[in-house]
């Protein structure tokens, strides 16, 4: 009697240890470029709710402008940080569907997965989470049911489900296909640099609800010139190497220590430098985009 | 002793059984021409999440155009399949509000619900997926408690709070209102059809994202022409009758099969003929809409 | 053997009830001005789960105009009513962010908290809800570990990480920091008062998505002028204390009780005196707008 009782209490405890103990936590984050005016959203989540209701369905974004990878892979870079160890995120921003681009799930060192075209859009988030395993997924076993005729919607019927599937640990990691080397396809940018009191670095995105325009110049670069509030910073923007933009802009702690509608530096969300006008959007008024075609140097003059 | 054990156990069991075996699944998945900009969306959440926390809140979208019930049918059609079985849909396209259309929730033969003031929002879900039966939303019984004085947010207290009940097994289905029979309230459309080789049918919706044209001709209708892939399609489409567009495009299985900004054929996630330019946006380009009152006619021409 | 039993009956009881009982109901609801187009919804939502991943995350809206302290306030006024007791909202609408503004949690006297900075986003729920008691977040407890080097994102390292952790029982509601005077920083407007057959109030938003105008006239206050459907009212319409609308509008039970394109009264959804065009957008057409600046008159004019 005893014994029965035991077991039927480790019987219940395993099944909670056993649901914490996945190296997946039943969290499926997505991102995409299909917007929200359609269902297209709604079907990939339909997908996975019927693998298992116990997942726990978030979005990234679905507002990556269209055939955008560079945009996709910097919301990754953005975002994948801020979850936990487990997640299983969806990316699918694919002008390359039904050409012979990989399919893939990339662990990263963190310990989180990404489901995606291996097109460009792992480039930034394989450098800074590091590269623990790829693999292929294999369609032959990783795609729903009834939906082999399908020419153009992986990412419900290969990506979102094989995420769901992941997430809820009905396949183990190795069982999405085959290890590929540890590589991705990457997209060429200006990384960030430092020659003198000279930074150069690419706009990686813009924070579109306001026009502030970010870059990939981390803190720990932008300390070496020793900076302090108030010193000042002569700005220049190229796009496809011509000169866009040149002016000064003060190093400020908050965007309200400059006038209404003056420029500022400062540090981002991310630890990045970046430019803004104080209650305006910069890049709207002053015509600057992001991509890897756009870059940036940045001088520091030091204030008397 | 081992009899309580026993009892204790199978009460267990029980529980979780029971779960399961409820005919709903605890998914709610709203749609409606709310927009995301105000609280109205919320609002029918924390109704649904008041009735159950346990209930797991979805959408498909709410960005269906105002009053747009054409638009609000095609997106349960082109979603409501992948979701699983005891799912409960709500959608509130609802110009009609305050006029006597019934409240209604439809039990469709695959086993989902559809609650909807019955006002053409029904059109093509009671045809794809069958009607297994009716009922008519039973106010006294089926409405939040104190807002028997609003007059217009019926998708707040009357539709999202029977969905909750309904999907949290607070009611059975039954208990939403008596039986109606087996019909809805449709829109009239063009038919897929086929006579010799021409096919002709409705262009029921745009792939908005991307400015794809997408018919209501199936697959299995197309492939009554046995096309191939490079055959050619004339495709005409009218407008409430008149023609709009006349032009030839090839049959491909992949957008890159044809040059950047130029047409194909091809069949969409849903396995039906669509238009669009590769890279490009074929709506925004010819002007072209979706609804009722659009028409597509399609000839094959095979290759030599 | 037999106490044995009952301990871990008990103790099984006791894993239920004690998630029931928590003031806290695990719901976290996300407001802000930061759109959808990038990851900051998403890093916020990441955070929280990481928290716990037991949380449920839904949203209010994240399309408030940048940094329009009114909208978010109107917005929580609108909708949380509506969520059950326990449900901990965050709004982030921080022009102000490094400035001096403090971090607070509202409960309200109906047991929901709201985290945000105190600077007007709190100035209708206060009053319409009640201040059960505020607490000033103590940063120094209180935010996520390794983000002190961050000035700009309090949205997600003080705000998401916070409300995630009263929502998970983390913390109780005493250890948000001290307690602060009953009173919250609140921006002045149009109250809503009667004076004879005149009624006075403010616009307090628009429904944007059918342009309708939703003033802060609550049915109550209307009723004392003893109207019925087919009434008359003469609105007029003032801009910072400056006219910019005339008209008649019949009090009507149902939009379809006046003709296409034509203006009528009617109660909204929140029990409170709106303006609409029958199928049409009234904010559009008379280029009206909402905030603290927009005030309106009513007079009734009984039908004979």
């Amino acid at each position: 009697m005893n014994k029965l009782f035991s077991k039927a209490l480790v019987a219940i405890v395993f099944i909670f240890v056993f649901n914490a103990a996945d190296s997946q936590n039943k969290i499926v984050v997505f991102q995409s470029d299909f917007g929200l005016k359609d269902g297209a959203v709604s079907a990939m989540k339909g997908v996975a709710m019927g693998v298992s209701p116990d997942l726990k369905l978030y979005d990234l974004t679905h507002e990556i402008p269209a055939f955008n990878i560079w945009e996709a892979a910097y919301r990754l870079e953005q975002t994948v940080p801020y979850w936990p160890e487990g997640t299983v995120f969806v990316s699918v921003v694919d002008p390359g569907v039904g050409t012979d681009r990989k399919s893939v799930v990339l662990k990263t060192k963190t310990g989180k997965f990404i489901v995606t075209p291996d097109n460009g859009t792992l480039t930034l988030i394989a450098q800074s989470q590091g590269i623990a395993e790829i693999r292929e997924i294999d369609e032959a076993l990783n795609r729903r049911k009834g939906s082999q005729g399908s020419y153009t919607f992986h990412g419900r019927d290969v990506y979102a489900y094989t995420a769901a599937r992941l997430a809820a640990g009905a396949i183990t990691f190795e069982q999405v296909g085959k290890q590929l080397p540890d590589s991705v396809v990457s997209i060429p940018y200006q990384k960030a640099t430092i020659e003198g009191n000279k930074l150069k670095g690419n706009i990686s995105i813009l924070d579109v609800q306001y026009g502030n325009v970010w870059t990939n110049i981390p803190a720990d670069l932008f300390k070496q010139l020793n900076p302090t509030f108030g010193d000042t910073l002569l700005i220049t923007i190229f796009h496809s190497g011509k000169k866009v933009y040149n002016s000064k802009a003060p190093y400020a702690e908050t965007f309200a220590a400059v006038p209404t509608g003056k420029p500022l530096c400062y540090l981002n969300s991310l630890m990045q430098l970046s430019l803004a006008l104080n209650m305006g959007n910069f890049a709207a008024k002053y015509k600057i985009a992001s991509g890897s075609e756009w870059s940036l140097e940045a001088v520091l003059i030091k204030k008397k």
